[in-house]
């Protein structure tokens, strides 16, 4: 038992030693933006909308694409995840607040990765104090306006950096994605079927197929990390 | 400078040592059912409504009245919190969810104390697949119904324990506490202020005052930890 703990020991380290070394620079000198994780949208100071997302593969992303090199500036939601090594982080609440980081980092970009869930819409107007139920009203309604398409308004800047986005559909996964990537205007979209609870949202797992105009990838199921990975080698040959 | 550490030392360890002397056994025998944190309402597979509860209030509750040595049922909301020592806890998502939870524990309560942030609405309905933007549509509705009324419905049941109910208020924050009370038919309500950030929601401390029909016992700003224990001791001397 004691021989295979030593065996065990220097496997990991091998595999560790093969980790660095496979990273072979592929966004040296290259400048990478990416968001992550859920924005929040306030109804009143107590209430909010959200979604599900634990903004896990953005932080993967962010992480690869730090160790392939690249200078990685990370807009995060709402999330409890700790921050990748040699990455800058700038963390925000809502989608307003997401596009006015994209929008003030934006500048000599190479990469822009949307990787964040943003709230397609927001609550119409915020109530100053919390809102009070009244006596006998059994229905309520929440008027939403939309929030700003962060990914399509990056791939409309002048100069713009290469535009990856992230399509998370529970039906017609490659269908809604193509369309996705063409009213964007982006150059890859990456689309994970979140109608498997084993994957996608707050799993540590994942299985993507990444679409450009020309080409269609997938990966198969594993660590969000190791999809990262794929990703970042995958868009790396497309800069 | 050693000296001085000496003496934190062994200062930190007479405090812990009153602190577990002070407990004096006051709800031995007693059973005890604490609802804590918020409640996360669906609006379809990736969107949810929910609020900023961080559970922190319930779960001090649960520790606090655990250590006066009664047997505690916690039934929580979506937080990222430990289970306090001798706490049995029942993990729930939405209010519906949390209603089942709280029924199925009832039987033989001595008090229950409802901390949970539960959601006073959820969506009408709940979208099997995840909603779609569609193009050109800037607004968008949400219907809500309202949601059960866990506390008021503990409070009318046939041998109900004693009730105690919060009340997170951004003004006017007593004068709405009391009309709770008799709202709800409960024996005393816990009124906070959530509009000082430094207080309620998310943080460390708290400063509550304990309204009762006869009574009404202001606790000045504190850790959690130290007003759920002088509010289980309050609570008790009224069992």
């Amino acid at each position: 038992e004691i021989l295979q703990q030593i065996q065990e020991f220097f496997t990991a380290t091998r595999s560790l030693h093969q980790e660095s070394t496979e990273n072979e620079g592929l966004l040296l000198g290259k400048r990478v933006l990416i968001t992550a994780g859920p924005t929040r949208e306030a109804i009143d100071p107590v209430r909010y909308l959200s979604n599900h997302s634990s903004g896990k593969m953005g932080f993967a992303l962010a992480a690869a694409a730090a160790r392939e090199g690249a200078e990685v500036t990370l807009v995060a939601g709402p999330c409890q995840l700790s921050t990748p090594a040699g990455v800058r982080r700038i963390d925000v609440i809502s989608a307003n607040e997401m596009h006015e980081a994209v929008a003030n980092a934006l500048a000599q970009q190479d990469l822009f990765i949307g990787c964040a869930a943003v709230a397609d819409f927001r609550p119409a107007s915020i109530a100053e104090q919390k809102m009070k139920k009244q006596d006998g009203e059994n229905e309520m309604h929440i008027a939403l306006v939309k929030n700003p398409d962060i990914l399509a308004w990056v791939a409309q800047q002048e100069g713009a950096p290469y535009c990856v986005g992230f399509a998370a559909e529970t039906e017609n996964v490659e269908a809604y994605a193509r369309k996705k990537l063409e009213r964007k205007g982006i150059q890859m979209i990456i689309a994970n079927d979140v109608s498997n609870s084993d994957l996608g949202f707050n799993s540590d797992n994942n299985a993507v197929v990444a679409i450009s105009a020309d080409s269609e990838q997938h990966i198969a199921t594993n660590t969000k990390a190791e999809i990262a990975k794929q990703l970042i080698a995958l868009i790396s040959s497309k800069l």
